[in-house]
């Protein structure tokens, strides 16, 4: 499994007034969990622009099971879920130090060419070699 | 069909470098759109309270169909859709001024005893009433 | 007085858990002055980048003499505050709606050339119009 | 001198459409400078609730000598400075790997009485401590 598992800092000023992390904070999380997953294995913003593309996010979702409170010590886990078309498909999970789940969701990027915008859409030559790098084909 | 029809501002602050909204910022436009909801039809944050319920998002889902840019003029609306549990559904459309759907996605509510901050199961007397006041039951 | 007006909306995700508003926010609110200002007198971030300059902020300052609330009916000024080196002073009030001042703030613009990003040290000729077309020199 | 350093990520939506940090972004960087310090030092948001107050910000100014771009590698450093009313000053620099200073700013809290949310205009004895613990007094 290609995944990534990073700690997460719970910021004053992501809370609500009911004194949890008010649900659209849970974005810029799973961004810190896919840039801790692209550093890691090589598929960061800049690793995807140099090759040519920018992978903008298409589709959103976020489940949320229990709440987040200031000064929670929780980890955020992003997994790479292959599929055969041209996109990039990340699951996210936020748990706690014993491994309960807060939090789930998921991303799906699509790949443009980085200058023309142009949706691109077959899978690109050096995403290939990515997934067969990890044992994905 | 209850429904309300807002207009949108996007901020410069709401847009990438690659000159479009970043997707996370949608959950501050749905929000827009479900205060002004709850403005028009009586369901708002302070309404819902005063009954002695809070109601926290437990599902975001969005997808991005098309990209808005700094300065697009643009309309978010926010459809109630019935349910039989104890739930607050709502569906968000993002359109252009040619009715055109940039984005649509959806959240998902439950109620809390607002003290208590305990899950509650069953329909609230309160939004039974509102419900029938929209010809909803 | 070169001054506009507009009134403003506080988002429940702008509020902390102490029930007002995130000191942070306010950097939006003053955007959201700066925009009205620049639509109301030809001088937003599109008519400025026509000209061939971009007007990054070097210099914020807020004073919080009170606090905002979710729900609070507020109204932002901002007043343009003429000086003779080649920058953009903007200052900024939010008050109430018996126009107590509840906080007061001040930007600083430079002007960058929008394709060198080389600072602009001399006033650009087409300010030098705005502001004789607005009977500041 | 009472000084926290921390590193500084730069996220990908902290970026505007000219490549660099939008400026608002920057309070939530002292707020992280702040954090770590209070961590560091004892003066945490929970430290000063658990002894009766809170401290909300009542001056924030900012001076951006240089842009941050995404991906820089930045530390915050957030250094106390001593004053005899009862205020927190905390001034903080943003620097590079070179030690050249980016950013500077400084943020200024009162204490106000946890429940009554009244402001308290002598220096409460806990922070007195503090001071003295701290060489300061």
């Amino acid at each position: 499994m290609v995944k990534n598992r990073t700690n997460l800092l719970i910021r004053f000023s992501d809370v609500d007034v009911l004194g949890i992390v008010w649900h659209g904070k849970y974005s810029y999380y799973f961004e810190d969990g896919r840039e801790a997953f692209g550093n890691e294995f090589g598929l960061s913003y800049q690793d995807v622009y140099a090759q040519g593309y920018v992978t903008p996010i298409v589709h959103l979702e976020i489940d949320y099971k229990r709440s987040l409170k200031y000064g929670d010590q929780v980890y955020i886990e992003t997994t790479y879920v292959d599929c055969e078309a041209a996109k990039i498909i990340l699951d996210y999970k936020i748990v706690n130090e014993n491994n309960d789940v807060l939090i789930t969701g998921r991303t799906v990027q699509v790949f443009l060419d980085r200058d023309s915008r142009q949706l691109v859409l077959t899978v690109p030559p050096f995403f290939l070699n990515w997934k067969e790098s990890h044992f994905l084909v």
